[in-house]
C-alpha cells in the first residue's frame, strides 16, 4: 500500500504504487525539475494556472519587493494602492465596474451564485432560484459549485447535498472557429429554447464556461449558440455568470472568452492565470447597478460574504505584474501563433496516430481523444511522457495541451515529438 | 454615494461615506501603517489569521528563499520536501495521519463535509446524511458551510439553496476555564441528548468550532458539554469534524483546542494562523482508516476533490516557519501570560465602564458585550479606535481582543487604554 501523510487531490492514491509522485526541486519558465533529475515541460500549466509559466523573474521581483513593504490585512475597512490599481485596470479591461475578491475559483463562483440569489430577494422573487448550466460543465468542487455543474464523476457521491439545476443537453460542440456550427447553431438553440421556455419563471441565472469547457473534457462549443442563449437570458430577466477561471486571461486567443460574443455577462469570475498561479487569488467582476441594490443604511442589506484573504495585496501585486507582462511581451500575439502551431502539430500527429480523433483547438488550447476501448489509457500516456520530458496529464483519454501562454515555437516542437512517442509507447 | 471599483467583503459599503477605508502602506509586527500616518495595533489579527503578526522576518526570509527555488505545481502526481516535512510535522503534533490541502477555511470544511458523505456511500448508508452543528456556529461562507452554521445574518438571503442541518440550542456558554459549567454541564447535555437521540439514525456528522465560537460572537462553551457530545457521537457512529480554523495553532492556550478534550476528532480543519495569514493555505487532517476506504483500483472510488493551489509549496514553507517560531520563541508560554493580562485588563475596564458585561476569556482571546440598546455601537467604537492607534473591530456590539500571539505586555497595556477611551468616546 502506498502510504505517506499526504492525500493528494484528484488522485486515486493507489495509482502511486505504480507511478510515485514526482519530487519537485526547481521550477523555471515552462519547466518543472525533479529530484530524480527530470526536466519536464509543464504541458497543462499546473492545473491551467501558470499562464506565464513558473517564476517569471519580473513577477518574482515585484513580489519580493512587496514582501518588504506590507502583506495582507483584513480587507474590510482597509485598502491599498496595489489592489486599487488592479481593480481599476481589470474594470477598464472588461468594462465592468465592481470587483469582489476571493482566493480561488470555487469561492469566486460561490460569490456570484450567492449574489444573484440575494438580488432576487431584493426583488421579492425568491422562487426564481434555479440555475441553468450546460452538459459537461464544471464550476468547482464546493457542494454548491458542483450543484451547478454536470461532472458526475466528481459529484455523484454527494448528490444528497446538492441542489438541483437545469442542465442544457445536446450542446453544439465544435472543432474550432472554422467549424460551421461556430457561427450558426440555430437548430441546436431552438431545441434548447423550447426546454428553457418551460422553466423560465423559475430560472435565476445561467452559468457557463464560455466557449471552452475544461474539466468536462476540453470541449469547444458554438459561439453562436452561446450568443443566442445569452440574448434569451437578457430578454427574460435571467442573470448571466461567466466562469472564465480557465478561459480568461488570454487562454483562448482573446484576453477574455466573452470577447467572442455580442453580449457581456453580469458576473465574470477570474482566477488561475490571473496570477500565473503564483499566489491564490480570484475576482468576481460585476456592475454598479447591482452594487447599488446593496447600498443602504442597514448592515443586513449588505453583501456580507467574507474571505480571510480577500483583496490580498500579494495577489494584487502579482496580478498587476501579469497584466504588465501581457502588455510588455505581447502575450496575445504569441497565443495567436501557438494556435496555428498547435493545429499543425495535432493534424500531423493524427496522420501518424489515427486513433487520435476529434481535434478541437482555440488559442493556446488543443485537445483530441484517444479512440480506444482501454480505460485509463491516459494514465499510461502520462507515465511515458514523464520519461520523455513532459508532464502531459490527459483528462481521461483526452490528450490536451494547455501550456503557458509564453511557450516558444521550439518548446512546442519538442512537445509534439514527446506527445507522439508517449502515445505510441503507451498503446 | 461612496464609489470605487472595489466592493469590500463583509461590509455595508455605505458605511464608507462616514469612515473611508484605511490605505495600508506598511505592516510590521503587530502594526498596520496607513497613508494618512496612522500606526494601528492589529487587535483582531486581520480576521484572526496573523498568529505571529505581520511579516515576521524569519517567515519572510524563508518565503523569499523559496521564491528563488520553486513555486506551486499541480499537486496531483507531484510533491516536494517542504510539504512532505509539514505533513509529517502536523501529523506528529496531532496524532492524525493523513493531510488534504486547500486554500482557505471554507474549502477545508467543504472537504471534510464531502468526505464524511462519501464514506457513508461506501457503507451504503446514504440516508445518514444530516449534520449537527451548534447554535451561533459559523463554518464559512460557501453555501454548504453556511448550511452547517447558525449565523442567520450571513445566510438568510440564501436559504433556498441551503440544505438542512440539526442545530443544538441552549449550549452551556461559560466565562472561562474557572466557570463551574466548564467542567460539568451534565444537565445541558441531557437535554441535547434527548434531542439527538430522536434523530441519530439520520445523523452523519457533528461539526463544531471546539470551545470557542468566532463569528457567532466570540462565545466560549463548556468543555464538559463538548466531551459528552463527542463521546455520544463516537458511540453512535457519527463522524466528528473540528473546525479549528480560528481556535487552532495556539490561540486558546493550547496548540489545538481539542487538547482540552478527552476525544479527538475524525477530521480537523486548520487555516488562518497556520501561515500567520501570509499565504492562503488550509489543511484537513484525518485518519488512515478513512484513507483506506478510498484506496482501490477504480478511479471512481477516489476522493477526487481538487483545488488549484492544493499543497502550494509557498504555504508549506510558511507553515513550517510558523511551527519553527512556535518552538524557538515559545509562543504558547506568551499566550499563557496574555490570558492572565487580558482578564486583568477587562476586569479593570468593566469597573470603569459598567455596561461592559459578560466577559469571557481563554488564551489570547477575550470578549465582552456592550450592554446598550444602540445598534451598531461597535462601529462607533471602531471609528474612535482608529483615531487612537488600534484597529479594534467589534463583532456587532461585542468588544474583543484577538491579537497576534506574540503581542507584548506593553502593547497590551496600551491597547487597554485605547479600548477604554474608544468606548468612552463612542458612547
Amino acid at each position: 500500500m502506498y502510504n505517506t501523510n499526504i492525500w493528494h487531490p484528484c488522485t486515486q492514491m493507489k495509482d502511486y504504487e505504480k507511478i510515485p509522485p514526482l519530487n519537485v526541486i526547481k521550477t523555471e519558465g515552462r519547466y518543472i525539475y525533479t529530484k530524480d533529475n527530470r526536466k519536464l515541460f509543464d504541458v497543462t500549466s499546473s492545473w491551467w494556472c501558470k499562464s506565464l509559466g513558473h517564476r517569471h523573474p519580473y513577477i518574482i521581483n515585484r513580489l519580493k519587493e512587496q514582501l518588504d513593504k506590507y502583506g495582507h490585512t483584513i480587507f474590510a475597512n482597509t485598502t491599498n494602492d496595489e489592489i486599487d490599481r488592479f481593480s481599476q485596470r481589470i474594470c477598464d479591461l472588461t468594462g465592468m465596474n465592481k470587483t469582489l475578491y476571493a482566493g480561488d475559483g470555487s469561492s469566486a463562483v460561490e460569490i456570484a451564485l450567492k449574489m444573484t440569489i440575494h438580488l432576487r430577494s431584493f426583488q421579492h422573487k425568491t422562487k426564481k432560484n434555479k440555475f441553468v448550466c450546460l452538459e459537461n460543465s464544471y464550476h468547482g468542487e464546493t457542494l454548491a459549485t458542483m450543484s451547478v455543474s454536470d461532472c458526475g464523476l466528481y459529484s455523484n457521491p454527494y448528490k444528497s447535498l446538492l441542489f438541483e439545476s437545469f442542465i442544457l443537453k445536446n450542446i453544439p460542440y465544435v472543432t474550432g472557429k472554422n467549424d460551421p456550427l461556430w457561427s450558426n447553431a440555430e437548430n441546436y438553440w431552438l431545441d434548447s429554447k423550447k426546454y428553457l421556455e418551460q422553466h423560465k419563471d423559475s430560472i435565476n441565472a445561467l452559468i457557463v464556461e464560455p466557449i471552452c469547457q475544461g474539466a468536462g473534457g476540453m470541449l469547444l462549443y458554438s459561439k453562436d449558440y452561446l450568443n443566442r442563449l445569452c440574448k434569451w437570458c437578457k430578454e427574460n430577466n435571467i442573470y448571466i455568470i461567466f466562469d472564465e477561471i480557465m478561459t480568461g486571461v488570454g487562454r483562448l486567443d482573446k484576453l477574455f472568452a466573452y470577447e467572442y460574443l455580442d453580449i457581456k455577462p453580469d458576473f465574470l469570475c477570474l482566477s488561475k492565470g490571473l496570477t500565473s498561479g503564483i499566489i491564490p487569488f480570484s475576482v468576481v467582476l460585476t456592475k454598479d447597478e447591482y452594487y447599488k441594490m446593496f447600498y443602504a443604511d442597514e448592515l443586513s442589506k449588505a453583501f456580507l460574504h467574507s474571505h480571510t484573504h480577500s483583496g490580498n495585496v500579494l495577489g494584487a501585486v502579482v496580478a498587476n505584474a501579469v497584466l504588465d507582462i501581457f502588455e510588455k511581451e505581447d502575450i496575445l500575439e504569441n497565443v495567436n501563433h501557438l494556435e496555428k502551431q498547435f493545429l499543425e502539430a495535432f493534424t500531423q500527429l493524427q496522420k501518424e496516430i489515427p486513433i487520435l480523433t476529434n481535434i478541437r483547438n482555440i488559442g493556446a488550447m488543443i485537445a483530441a481523444d484517444l479512440d480506444i476501448s482501454k480505460q485509463r489509457a491516459g494514465l499510461d500516456v502520462y507515465r511515458e511522457s514523464i520519461k520523455l520530458g513532459a508532464l502531459l496529464r490527459p483528462l481521461g483519454n483526452t490528450i490536451y495541451w494547455l501550456p503557458p501562454l509564453n511557450s516558444t515555437f521550439e518548446e512546442i516542437n519538442q512537445l509534439k515529438d514527446i506527445t507522439k512517442l508517449s502515445i505510441l509507447k503507451a498503446l
